[in-house]
């Protein structure tokens, strides 16, 4: 069946979260949003493309930083309201230099960061 | 330091995505929301717990269906406005039988089924 991303089911707002993934190690790397538009971009490009919702503009993730996030696959879920991007990551994908976003813990009732910049 | 669920971002509902990994396999297996209240009855009781924005009420994955998610670590992003779960899952984790919900994939323009109901 042909994907038409207008099919998505959008927020209010025109959006819908992309979770990006290693596609080979597996690590859950950061969560951002796309509109229509941006999940058009992403598969025509290859390069994974974000709504900015603060700069409220597109988002070629890693388009200043040199960290691109190359698409492997995109993928939707059981009620089309948030997509899985298996990618291949150059560079860390955390702006604070880490390989992911998610590198605080909850351990114990404290917030314990367990991953330090590559 | 101590961890406050009040200290992360929720959106104008009150809510914060929460993306369930397996903790073994490293599947990505879901993504569904939760309020401050329901990040502390996760952390409490060990059974993943989200917030039904369709049935505006807790919903403990798995109460009624018995493939719960049992918690193994809670993580939250650089930004604070998200979560990452990793779980032990009972059974699918999705409620059309299948481990994931992302078990569609769009390769070449196409939307294909990857994962069949186990």
């Amino acid at each position: 069946m042909a994907f038409d991303p207008d099919g998505l089911r959008f927020d209010d707002a025109g959006l819908i979260p992309a979770i990006a993934q290693d596609a080979s190690s597996g690590a859950v790397l950061m969560m951002a949003w796309m509109n229509a538009e941006a999940v058009r971009r992403t598969l025509e490009t290859g390069r994974v493309t974000y709504w900015s919702r603060s700069r409220q503009a597109f988002w070629v993730k890693g388009e200043t930083s040199g960290n691109l996030q190359h698409l492997v696959e995109m993928r939707i879920d059981c009620d089309a309201d948030c997509l899985l991007l298996q990618v291949r990551q150059d560079g860390p994908a955390c702006h604070t230099g880490r390989q992911s976003c998610f590198y605080t813990a909850i351990r114990d009732g404290d917030a314990v960061e367990i991953m330090r910049p590559a």
